[in-house]
């Protein structure tokens, strides 16, 4: 279901066959927890993940990729000094670089690295749950640990003000914003993707929302002309394998299971697989 | 079959129902190689898992949960320090604080770590193999890596004298301490559990002794006032987990699809089946 | 297919029955991107792991094993020196120690410690991907981040080529080389095996060369006086295994099912299914 497309806007389907098209090379300072899937997940999507975090390295890994994916999970001395380097050298080079906060609110060190990252590298996308972005637009939040806090979640009645604040703090900072959670939004200054895609379950698995960044900048590096539409492209293709992986599980099935049906379902999508199953409006 | 309940203890199904209704949240020094199934588990059995090994991110992190799981599977300099910061921080708040002496017995900076861990953070809960526990107890092991020696296994045999040494090592520490194998022990200075859960392929599969220690830390959290019931039923989750995941092994099935099976099974426990499929006397 | 014996050479199924009777534990420096899933295929291959990159830990960790698998897929300042420190302790144990240059060429750091293990640890093994391979041997390559540059691909047209390098570089440096890819060439001085089992969609997924590497490791530690027909068994193995795990593949399924299904196969294949599997030349 496309319910709004413009004449100059790339469909779902149009920056998916654009990231096949390119296999775009990806650099990610990314957590130990969930790194194994984001390698995967990226594979799956027709990328390719290279990990590096060390600041020796960093600098000529990123310059031989298209993107850099920075995500501060399991942040460490070592890390941060790499997602400055990376970061720095990234901006220069004029790569896609997208940041995910994880747990910036949580604890001053996350909030004030998610911080630094936006005002040195100067990220194309930030993409993350709702506490975690408010605590970067507001300097404030009320995130639980690495997952977003009930009280802030976008709901059907707040949705005409979540997307005035995506509008607003995408201008303020230049960059595509991309908050997920039971609704999604991906917005620029002058639009905003509302999608409907994904199912609860899947806040029972780590590492969706890490392989959403990833993913998402891979979509981004392959359509640098039309970000916003290939960062919503890649929110959507995430909920619908979610959508697809959750239809294949059997008796007996669980979490893990779960796990691997959604990258299985990464995987197999095409462009009109995922032009039928994606559910959004632009606002 | 509960061959053993006493008007106050809780039953296995009891303390799962805790945390299913708590959902606990658990910070988690672990190591990187069972870190993702870790995290899974932890979700599986209805716990959220945060992780952090940073001195300067601990502190924060660990006073927003409500356990704190000390894994030093791969530990290093900087995650020592962290599990000094972590561990000090979570029992000066009265935190549950769980050890996994992984590899004690192996190498020096293991055993003295661990031995750093029971004497400064004074852990509620200490779950590992014979080897590793005896290290802690008596300062010596004949640790093989990461697996117990066979000279050391807890035998039907040495049965009485493991019950007593586990009581004693207990009353000794004041923690609740938890050897697994083929015959897992849970005992503090009064009483002991004898449980007969799992399955010998559970050891093919690496991470299902991390994966444990991180659910008892949940279970220990969910239930401050039967901590000595609420391990023991943790062990037999797991245990029973490696049961009926190994159930629906199919034909070319190996050790990667059992992992999963696993922890889907962990995710689809019940009450009913947990009371059910328990094996243990208590001593 | 065994195309080729000779009365003195290990068959892959004598070299596979060395690894189920001898159980070597292998110590493991390795990436965290792909460590979880080495470390279920060397317990899947018969072996067992450990994991450790601490240098104030690596030097008795290595000494209790009997081989030593240097991966330097994430290498930073604190592994490296663990490197140097379990290379040196592993070397004057006369343990057997592999290298996985993961990346060399794509960076100077992983140039250059790749060039340090080979200098200061004296590898028996080295295996990598030819950009990898040539950068070690001639101090230049191509390599595009983690994966092979297709310019240098060995092929049925370069492949009298290809073989006369593998047994100079062996010659070089005193170690067999293994060269993995399309073809696979695995050779000492004197004798090149060119291997023709697995599947162009094991690239899809993350970590089947890493698992190689420590699959590899343990195939040599239990056939010491035979190495070059063990790592070459452990290629055979690997590729098999793409090929049996591919088989079983069903609709819906992608990289991540296969990625189980691969370790799967490696656990369950015995010495008959290997020589019959296995498709190799000796030249």
């Amino acid at each position: 279901m496309s319910t709004a497309t413009e004449g100059k806007r790339f469909t779902p389907g149009q920056c998916l066959e654009q990231v096949h098209a390119k296999t775009p090379l990806i650099h990610n300072i990314t957590n130990y927890v969930t790194v194994n899937d984001v390698a995967n997940a990226l594979l799956a999507c027709g990328g390719s993940p290279i990990m590096s975090d060390e600041p020796d390295d960093v600098f000529e890994i990123t310059s031989i990729c298209g993107g850099l994916n920075i995500n501060i999970g399991t942040l460490n001395e070592r890390s941060i000094q790499a997602m400055s380097v990376a970061g720095s050298r990234a901006r220069s080079l004029g790569h896609v670089i997208l940041l995910d906060p994880v747990g910036a609110g949580a604890g001053t060190l996350r909030t004030t690295t998610a911080q630094m990252v936006v005002n040195t590298a100067r990220p194309n996308v930030i993409r993350g749950n709702i506490s975690e972005i408010k605590t970067l637009a507001k300097g404030t939040g009320t995130t639980k640990g690495v997952d977003a806090d009930a009280a802030d979640a976008v709901t059907e009645e707040n949705l005409d003000e979540m997307v005035a604040f995506v509008k607003a703090f995408s201008k303020k900072v230049n960059a595509v914003i991309a908050i997920t959670g039971a609704i999604d939004l991906v917005g620029d200054a002058d639009v905003c993707y509302v999608i409907r895609n994904g199912r609860p379950e899947m806040s029972r698995i780590t590492g969706t929302g890490c392989q959403l960044s990833a993913v998402a900048t891979a979509y981004a590096v392959a359509n640098p002309d039309h970000m916003t539409d290939a960062v919503a492209a890649a929110v959507m293709l995430m909920g619908l394998a979610g959508e697809i992986g959750w239809s294949r599980m059997q008796e007996g099935d669980g979490n893990s299971t779960y796990r691997n049906r959604i990258i299985d379902a990464i995987f197999n999508m095409d462009a009109k697989t995922l032009e039928e199953g994606a559910k959004y409006e632009i606002r």
